[in-house]
């Protein structure tokens, strides 16, 4: 603790001690009251406390990211779904425009003294508001993280990644590894560096994969990855042995175009999507995307001779979009807006998608729709048959395409040769053999083009190492939901077949939606849970239900 | 012409006088070449003249201008297509912002000493560069324009519209006049005094009617309406007293959604639209948008037992959209970029609906698509019916139902009233009166209600005095293209009759399009017409068109 210089001005009667440079350490004009340290401590009449001042400073602050985040997913929504061709120079101008502010101001000196001085506030109980520390602690993390390293780093990277993401499109469709090859070292290499930016005291894996998913690292993931491999690995294998594939010729029934639309509007409204809060837009790839409280979209693509593309998109990105929808609307326009993580969102899709869209239960009232819309192929299949097609287990070489059961097997094969790659165990010559021998291992099939192989995602080419494992943890998370909605007392079979999954709703919003940013992954899970995250339930989910669907 | 100050320090050899301030009356660093009228003129070697540069900051500017106008407009879209009912208020909130940000930053003092310095070196011949110019004028007339108010003035104005607008919804709804009219006076006078701070030395009318079409004021306007009051109220006389309407029941056939959508695009590709650059949306009203170079979208409103009104909404926008799409491609994200004026704008999607569209050789095209896509309804109609049916001329009260003929005689009533009003020869009171008498005067009809009367615009209720004449400029300066365009050699019956506009887009490219906002209206008739506007070849068009049809 320090004294007032002999120069201060100061004419407050300080009662708090202070290190130099703190508070008066400073110029005159900091001393007559710009600042909020020096306040609410006895000072004469008069004065007034700064802190509330800055509070609405930093949601000013705040506004001015939220509208270019806001303007930022219009635009690519506008770009997915009905911009010309044409248009895309002029996108990608605006968007270069809108990133590069957004960086400018989350990282400029104005928002680094604010958070400081707010921290302070907060700390010396100045400001009683929950909700704004949680907005300070967020845009900490998000102020520190985009200001981790140096702007060569930002160049280097951002140069090396555009051209391995234009060496992979052309390497993809020539089924060619050799060009793509020394862009996984020279990545890896790169991110390992950029890791000790982040944080140098810890294993650059483990960095970046709780960049992805806070809380998680390689020794939680090693475990995770051993439950799933003990459990799915001789499941998958006793299905191909000796498990029947049900007959389901109504899979590929041709639906029309103009019925999908309209089974589309239904599926929406019945995983109990606000329809005055969302839209059905149409495009390559379906998404979702959260833009403001009252704003959630689903995207989706329509195949004639493929319905149930279509209605577990349509399902998938509903989950995501009411996910969206049910953040406290008391944090709009803040940082806290929007969905917490990657795992934490795909649990919410993939609980309507598979717990919900994918039970025994639920096939009364999808069935119902079925036969609304497409009365010609469905009037003639029953439940149990619609059980047994949509829960279809069967190994295939693409992920994307991947069933419930073999898919956390596809993230495992990239989880660990990303280790390997991180560990030095492995290089980038060696992926293609790994990728071959724990295709085999895991699903017993051969991989015969590397298209078909370790290409064939968009992940690695724009660097993103890390990321691959965050997707199964979204259905783990969800099989640890059940019991405690069980034990909240939800009868989540009775809602399923009833087809009004308002209960379900109710105990996600309580426990995960409302949230939003406000918090990471493992305190949403302890909250939601009363426990730690714990691979089992979802272990004992396939295993029961895969096993008595194949009748094992 | 003074000298340089005494504590001047400049260094440089000046070989040209100029006054104290302007160059050397500042400060010492000024002199070190932060300034461009220092340069090019006999410096030492080494010096670099700062005029590009500056140009370089400027085109800077402009695309920061760009980029919010664009998200505005982006923004807009989403809003007015697919953005669902509940996203209205982030989108006000990111509206709102863009539109500050886009006012400050095109008055920053930045950006008016950027123009101030900018024209300074063309005037010196420093830059030479005729593009520069234009848009250095453009902006500067954007700038001042933006500028002219004092910020009391603007608030006081927002709210008076604000306030009047939502008076207005719900008077045209309950036929309530009482309760608006109080506002059109109210307005009036605000907007006499801001036409002063515009420009004080003009009348303030003339003023606002040169804010929405340069070039023109009451004298011209009144010009015109005395040509189009001659000729075309006998005109409507004579058809109610002595033409023959046709039969036309296939007008009212019913033409599934679907269907009229395939059409759409079909008429977009024969106007001429390239559909790269363009997509089709969906509204309540039909409105078009150019976003940028390479990106003009239409949006229409299907009724399916009105299909004319779908076919001659798209054949419309695509008018305005092809306009935005032919600006020069170098205008790329500067103020020169877009449609220059709204009579402009309405001479090229009139062009498209009626020049072309509603001419008798362009039956045979259209009559094909509607044989295409409805033939279940057109087989049977003729090219001579067809023409007849999407020609009928008959008075109504809507100025937006209104026919080719009839259309100018509804914009007629609205300038005198707006005339008399800013003039002092009426007042709010007035007006119901005034558009029953002017109403059965020119139409020949009675007026039984506010809300099909004087209330049935939105424009007034949002300040727009001035607006409607521009409406009515578009059909006439087309009527004076079409010998212009004959006289450059081209068939324009001949395109008509083969469907194959390629000459006329080439003629209106050639004239109109390319020069975006570079050329006003006034340069832009001249310079295509070969002479100044006038309305007699509009009058002409017209008598000789309906005549014709109606056999007078």
């Amino acid at each position: 603790m320090g004294k007032h210089k002999d120069d201060c001005t100061c004419k407050h009667d300080h009662k708090h001690d202070h290190k130099h440079g703190e508070c008066c350490g400073k110029h005159e004009h900091e001393h007559k009251h710009g600042d909020g340290e020096c306040c609410c401590h006895g000072h004469e009449e008069g004065h007034v406390c700064q802190a509330p001042q800055r509070a609405e400073e930093f949601r000013a602050l705040q506004r001015e990211l939220w509208t270019r985040s806001y303007l930022l997913k219009i635009t690519e929504f506008d770009g997915a779904t009905v911009a010309p061709e044409n248009a895309a120079p002029a996108r990608g101008e605006a968007m270069a425009a809108l990133a590069g502010e957004h960086h400018q101001i989350l990282t400029s000196e104005r928002a680094q003294k604010l958070v400081h001085k707010l921290n302070k506030a907060l700390s010396k109980g100045k400001l009683d508001d929950a909700q704004l520390a949680d907005e300070v602690r967020v845009f900490e993390r998000d102020q520190r993280e985009a200001m981790a390293f140096p702007q060569e780093e930002v160049e280097a990277w951002s140069r090396l990644t555009c051209e391995a993401d234009a060496v992979w499109h052309k390497a993809k469709l020539a089924n060619d590894w050799d060009s793509f090859e020394p862009y996984i070292d020279r990545m890896v290499d790169a991110l390992k560096r950029q890791a000790g930016y982040l944080d140098s005291s810890r294993d650059p894996y483990d960095v970046w994969l709780d960049q992805y998913e806070r809380g998680m690292d390689a020794a939680s993931y090693d475990k995770f990855f051993s439950q799933v491999r003990e459990t799915v690995v001789p499941l998958v294998r006793d299905i191909a042995e000796r498990g029947e594939q049900p007959q389901a010729d109504f899979l590929t029934a041709r639906v029309p175009e103009s019925v999908q639309r309209n089974l589309s509007f239904d599926l929406m409204k019945l995983v109990g999507l606000d329809m005055a809060s969302t839209t059905l837009a149409f495009t390559e790839h379906p998404f979702s995307e959260g833009f403001s409280v009252g704003d959630a979209r689903v995207a989706t693509h329509i195949y004639e001779d493929n319905l149930m593309s279509n209605v577990y998109s349509v399902i998938h990105e509903a989950g995501h979009a009411i996910y969206e929808l049910g953040v406290d609307p008391a944090y709009a326009f803040t940082c806290l807006e929007g969905g917490t993580s990657m795992g934490i969102h795909e649990s919410q899709s993939r609980f309507f998608e598979n717990t919900v869209g994918r039970s025994r239960a639920f096939m009364g009232p999808l069935l119902a729709l079925l036969r609304k819309h497409a009365p010609e192929v469905y009037n003639n299949v029953d439940e149990d048959a619609l059980y047994r097609a949509v829960n279809i287990a069967q190994p295939s070489l693409i992920r994307t395409e991947a069933d419930e059961l073999t898919y956390p097997l596809h993230i495992m094969i990239r989880y660990e040769i990303e280790r390997m790659l991180f560990s030095g165990e492995a290089t980038a010559k060696d992926v293609p053999a790994l990728w071959a021998q724990k295709t085999k291992q895991y699903l017993g099939l051969d991989v015969p083009t590397h298209t078909e192989g370790a290409l064939q995602d968009t992940h690695w080419s724009g660097g993103a190492f890390g990321y691959f494992p965050s997707y199964a943890l979204g259905s783990a998370y969800d099989a640890q939901y059940v019991p405690a909605m069980r034990a909240a007392g939800i009868d989540l079979e009775g809602a399923c077949a009833s087809g009004d999954l308002a209960p379900v709703r109710t105990w996600l919003g309580d426990n995960i939606w409302r949230f939003g940013r406000g918090k990471d992954a493992p305190e949403l899970i302890a909250g939601s849970c009363g426990a730690p995250f714990d691979a089992t339930f979802f272990c004992d989910y396939l295993s029961t239900k895969f096993r008595d669907l194949y009748k094992l």
